[in-house]
Parts: C-alpha cells; structure tokens; sequence
C-alpha cells in the first residue's frame, strides 16, 4: 500500500540540497539566537546542479518569478528552554505588481511576492510564524496541517498588529497557507497564499527542486479571472523559460490556488511526471502528464527530460493557459 | 494493490454502532414479518460514544440537519420464502424549506428531507425499496450499483403511484440514488437525492460515523446555483456546529451531488483524513486534506482531532463555501 | 505499489484483438513497404466476439460514432535500414457534420472524422505520422507522451504543407494528440484531437475494446459550449446503442477533450468500472462508477454486464449529458 510503505533509506537520501544554509529573513530583524541547521548539505559530491538563471525582469521591487522557483525559505532554527524551535517572519502587505505590458495590480502579498515564501522544515520540528500585518486590511494566515484551534489562523489580526501561530509540523507532506479573512476568495485571489513544505526526516532523493504556485486574479472585482499566473506573473515564464539540466531529476512542488474555477490540471510537455499525492507518499501514486487539481490542492511531481529543447508547461483548460499560466522548461545539456 | 486487498480481520472490526435496532420508516405503515437483524451491537465495551446533540432549529416539518448527520435507516429484515429481504420505503413528495431567514424553497424530496434517507445494508443482500410518488410531478429513484436494466429507476412513477425497486447489493461500497427524470439537473437540484451505504461483511473499526452530502439550489431557475449547503440547510453546521470528541475515529460518508458546478472539493482545518474511494476499499487510497470530487463522487474519510476546539470545513472553491457550504466541528475533549 | 507492478503473463495476455491486420489509411496512398505485422492473432479460441453493428446513420461523408468506437489505425509496418517504423497518415481538413437536426458545424478534422483517428502503437516501436494539412487553417498535431522538442508539434503547418512527426514511443499507455495552434482552445473545440494507444508489450487481456472520447461544441463563438459528444455527434449513441455481449469484458479508452469545462466525470449505469488511470498500468487503481477527468485526461476503464439490457453512460455533470454527451449500451445475450 502506497500511502504507509515503510520509509526505505534511499541510497540516495542523505540532504544534497543546493542552499541548506539558514536563509533568514533579511529586512526584519530578530534572527537572535539561531543555533544548529538540520538542513546540511552532507554530500556535496552529489549535489545538484542548477544552471545559470537568465536575465531577470522586476515585476514589482525585490520580486521575481525566477527567485520565487527554487527560493526555498528554511527559517532560523532556534534554542529556547532546551527546546528547537524553526522560526519564520512573514509580512503582509501590499504592492502593485506589473502583470503585463497594460495592467498594473495592487496584490495583497506576503514578504512582497506572490505567492508567499515557500516555507521548509522537517517532519516533527516545532516551527513559528511570526506574523506581521502592515497592509490596510485585516489578514491572517492559515495553515493546511494539524494544529490547534488557536493556531487556525481564522482570526483577524488587524492593520499593524503581529501574531505568532506556533505548531509541530507532521506528517510529512505540503501545506498551503492562506489568508482566511472573509471573503476568502477576495483574500486569496489578491494574493495571500503560498506554501508550507514539511521534508520528511530523510529527505527525499537528490533534485533540483522548484516551486510552482497556480493562482489567478479578478481584476474587475467581477468574481471571475481575467489572468492567470504560475508564481504571480502571467506568461513570467514562457517569457522568461526555466532552465534546467537534460536527465537531472526534477522535483515540482505543485499547488493550485485559484478560486472561481472549480478545478484546473497541470501538464507538462513533451514528458510524463509520477504524483506523490499530496506529497503525503515515498512511492508516486501515479504517472502521467496531465493531473486534475481542485482548489488548495498539491502535490509533487517528479521527471527528467531525455531532450534538450524547449517544452512547454501549462492547464490543459487551455483558456487558462491563453490567460496566462503559460511557461517553458528550456532544457539544457549537462 | 489497494483495490482488493484482503479483507484482513481487524482487530476491532466488530459491529458495535450506537444504534443497530431496525429504524423503520414511521409514519408510513408497513414493517410487516421483520424477523431478524443483522446489523447488532456485538460489543459494548467497544462503544463508540456519541456527544448530547445541539439545540435543534428545525427547518422544515421533522426535517433537521443535526438528525441527518447520523441518522441511517437501516430498513426492515423480512423473510419471505425461506429468503430475505432488507426493505425500505422511501416517499417522494415536496416541501418547503427554509433555507434561510430571507428565502425559502420549494424542494422535491424524500422521506422529508434533502438528502434523503441514508438506506443501508450489508453486501450481499438483496434489498426492497418500496418508492411512493406523492409528489405532483413523475419522479424516480436511480441508484447507483449492479442491477438489471429494470431496476434501473430510469422509468417515470407518476403523481400518486408506487414501484419497487428490488436487488442484490453486491460489492459493499457508496452508492448514491437520485431522481433520474429529465431534465436531471433540476429533478437533483430540488433535492431529489440519497445515499446508500453498502458496509463490507465484516464492517469496519468503530467510529462516529456520519453522512455529509454537499448540495446546492438553484433559486431562480438559471442554471446556476445561488446557495449550497451540507445535508440540506446553508450554513446549518456553521450556526450549529457538530459535536465530536477528541482522538475518537471520525468517518465520514461524504457525496458531492452539485450540479452546474463541474467540482468541488471537500476540505477540513487543522487536520489530514484517509481517503477510501467510492468506499471500495478496507485501506486508504491517500491521505490529504482537500479532495476533487466531481458531481455523484463519494468517498469515505477518516480522521480524529488531537485537539478540541471548533474547525470548519467546506470546499476549498471558496466561493460555494461563502454561500452556504460551511461548517464547524466543536471537537469535546472525552 | 500499482505503477511499477511487474509485468505478469497474464494467463490471457495474447494478443487476440478481432481485427489485428494492417488497416491502412485507404485514400491516401502510400504504404509502400510494409513488411511485418507485431498486431496478430495469435490464439483465435481465445477470439472476442463483436455484436452486428446497428444500422449506421451517416452524419458526413465517411464518418460515423459506430464505425469511430472500434476503428484502431495500426498504419502501416515498414522497415528501412535494417530498422522497423509504424507509419500513420493524417489529413487535416474542414467538413460540415450534422451536429442534430437543426445544427450543422463547421469542424476542422483528422481523416474526415471526430476524434481523429485512434492511432496504435506497441511499447517501444518507432512511429512516424506524416501529417497532411488540406485545411484552410495553419494546424499542427502536439502528441503527448516522450519526444524530442522538434517532435512536439507546436510549430504551425500551412495549409497545403506537410510534416513529420516521428519519435519512439514508451512507455506503454494512452496519449491524447491534438492541434497546438493559438487559441488552442478553439482549435481543440473545432475538432482537431485523437488518442495515440501505446500498448504494452505482452498486451492486456482479451477484451471488447473501445474508445470514447467526450467533445464540446462551441456553436456560437461564445467561449461556452452549446453541444456535447461522444465520438463527435450528440446523442448518437442515445439514438444508436451500442451493443456489447452480456459477461464480456469490455475496455474503454476514455479520453476528456472538452475545452471551457475545467473537468466533467464519466459514469456508467448499473456497473463499477476499473480504472488504469493514464493507461500506465496493468492493475487497476480503484473501482468506482464515476470519474473525474480534467480537459486531456484519459483512462482505460474495463467491466462487464452481469445482466442483457438497456444501461446509460454519460458525465454526471447532468447539463452535459442534456447537451448531448449521452448514449446506451444494448446488452446482448451471448
């Protein structure tokens, strides 16, 4: 049975990640009294490689689609009362983001990007988020995963006030986050979501990693969406194709968060992808190239390309990709 | 391979329900040579335990959403010709509900009450739906399930006449029922719809079992739903959360029966729940906490909250969320 | 795990397809080489019996549901240099299909029908498609699955030119094809797509195989789709049922190409089905009766009917099947 097969030590476990230094929060402060990484990079000899990134284009200050793909957001691990606790800041805010050549958008966002930062810890740390709110309206983030009901993040907190949501995080597995001010669907479709990845403790086999975030905007308030964007910016990347390297593995962190279409999947060309569902599994679920995800809904897809070339990645509710979520691997030889 | 695994005898596989005495239809007769009853309360000491109910707002005559939640009608045993039968009577008529302070509806349904009865028996059985159309229009009831094509519940009974739907039920798992006269959007969406539980032999674990089936109106007959609701009534469960306790199994027979929306998923907070689809497993498909389920998908789901406290739970597509599909679980510590 | 399940012999695994001999493309000439055929009849006791056709209603020149359900192109084997190709040909054009009584609709088609023609193939052999475009339009085919970028039919072909696509295609599975010119959407709703069947080595059991493919019309340009279709004309198969034999084990190729409905499910009356969800494996995932698929999803989906009669199959979104995506099995004695 995929769901609970036992966590075989993969010859190929041990953390081999490009950036497992503390990547804090630069711009907020605090930071005090960071001790030890789980996060190591312990083989460097298997390392992963990331080709050069091209040329970015800013869409908004400090915020690029390029960046958001492999920026991966492990906190500050903290010591306190004998106890280790993964600690993140997070910011809400507002900033127009330049969604193409004619339109211009105030986005509710979180650390000035949409999505939000891809926060990262390992199965049974305790993590805390410390959340500021510095945008005009009340926001407040909730988490996907188990927590108790003062950690829902269902409550608003108000223009210029913080709080903290403090949990253990397990299982393994991804867990979006959002904001849960009513009505959600304005909140979210402004921009107030992202994603919590949970490792689980033995990491999973060596790849270059990327986060990919489904989201769309109603820009006439109208309740429906006039453009669509992988990681905030419509055609970023078919402008801007994502390099990566022939035969390496591949590893997308998919979520869907796009509100006012019931659904919507994600295909990729030229390729199949295994779906660890939910990324609750070791084993993939199943392979094919184009998989149906419901709002809220992610998982990890996992492929290499056998080619060099140009593919491309879109919904295959192709109005949709006409709009927007439209984007190209550009697949380079190693 | 998940789908026919062995049925394993679990260790706590007994039946032990709350409430396993036959639950005849009242008020409409019958129940004539009921014998013997297979669904028993083998063992006590294995009780699941069941939280006092809320204050009940009832929403139309004997109709109300707390009483669905946990209410299956098992029928009546009959034996007839050395054989037996597990049958049901099942009323087709209309009345208005109050779907809210500002509008009320005229629904089509069953026994009274949107869904209709939750019918359940064991694989193997052969069971007798005794239909009665007291309803000014030609209604039926179309279940879900092997059956010969005139058991198929696709024939009009009309204004004042009766039919019988007889078969053997046969493998266990979810079967939804519903009118099955066009046009079949509107005969479902005025409420014309059910659930029918076949447990597997041996049964399942213990739990609190409960059905939520997610369904929506169509007021003003555009083909678009303006509300949606959980068994019934728009945010019933968010003006009248569900008790349950804590760390006690929770299963949930969930059927989405929305028409004019392709999807909608179904999401719980501050939790994961194992997946059984179409309930034709004994192990979970996956674990998650957001599913796509398509207009007559159903699934089991599984879970128990480690923490008390209040938790919503709705589809992710926020908008039907926003308009009536919400509700909470008050989660009792034990 | 079901994905990489061993390749068992099954008992049944030969290939016994009723009609396994080269069917070239007649009208286009050309198979010029052929030499070897790996489609054969291998055991004919083990043969699967097709019931008579119904009378056929022609709904354009040479194009009809009934011929559509069972018509595998196996092209044409040839062998160059020592080495083995399947070779296909696909034309391109416009042809005027009597949608009903009172629609008739430009489409933009493969060999005169839609779906275009339901290529087959065997896990690892070469293909090649000569793609004719006879259209007014520049169109292109993009096949899904595994291939090299200049293979990935993205590039526009003008009307009255020609091209090649040729790639090796593994691993075994379905692969929907259609046109990837820009809107895509219309390109695809006009009538431009097929399934590429990519069959195991050792083949699946015995079975009365057929493709099923749900399409939409977008009559009126309005970006919403008026009529739906099994194999290209609604209600076709409401109108004509399809006959099958009693206790036969039936497989469909199901493929989801309909644009401007994020997802729509496929159900069958008064059965289960089996699901090999992509066609990438040879145990099936889960049993059901209703499945969602998103735009390009496809599955194989096997069952037989315990019992001769009339049974339905259409999407339970039920506007879909009101529109014109319903039909019937005639269940024959055998």
């Amino acid at each position: 049975m995929t769901l609970f097969s036992d966590l075989k030590e993969s010859k190929n476990s041990f953390w081999t990640r490009r950036k497992l230094l503390i990547s804090g929060l630069s711009g907020i402060g605090a930071a005090s009294a960071a001790i030890a990484v789980s996060y190591q990079k312990r083989r460097s000899s298997l390392a992963v490689k990331i080709p050069p990134l091209p040329e970015k284009a800013e869409v908004a200050e400090g915020f690029n689609p390029i960046t958001v793909l492999r920026d991966f957001n492990y906190g500050t691990l903290k010591r306190e009362n004998g106890k280790t606790v993964r600690e993140f800041e997070v910011v809400a805010k507002s900033s127009t983001l330049q969604l193409n050549s004619a339109i211009s958008f105030v986005s509710w966002n979180l650390n000035g990007r949409v999505p939000g930062p891809t926060l990262r810890a390992i199965e049974g740390e305790r993590v805390r988020i410390i959340f500021h709110n510095q945008d005009g309206h009340s926001h407040s983030i909730h988490f996907h995963g188990i927590h108790p009901e003062d950690m829902d993040g269902v409550k608003p907190v108000r223009h210029g006030k913080s709080t903290i949501y403090e949990f253990n995080v397990s299982p393994y597995g991804l867990y979006p986050y959002h904001c849960h001010i009513a009505p959600v669907t304005r909140h979210i479709s402004k921009g107030l979501y992202g994603l919590l990845i949970v490792d689980p403790k033995k990491g999973r086999p060596p790849a270059d990693e990327m986060v990919m975030v489904m989201g769309a905007y109603d820009i006439n308030n109208d309740e429906q969406n006039e453009l669509y964007a992988f990681n905030g910016i419509p055609n970023y990347y078919r402008d801007h194709p994502i390099p990566i390297y022939q035969n390496q593995l591949i590893r997308l962190y998919v979520l869907n968060m796009v509100e006012y279409n019931p659904a919507l999947t994600f295909h990729i060309h030229a390729n199949l992808f295994r779906v660890y569902r939910s990324g609750r599994t070791l084993t993939p679920n199943e392979e094919t190239d184009v998989i149906t995800m419901g709002t809220a809904e992610r998982h990890i897809l996992e492929f290499s390309y056998p080619y060099t070339g140009r593919y491309m990645f879109h919904p295959h509710q192709d109005f949709a990709a006409e709009l927007g979520c439209m984007g190209f691997f550009n697949v380079l030889p190693t």
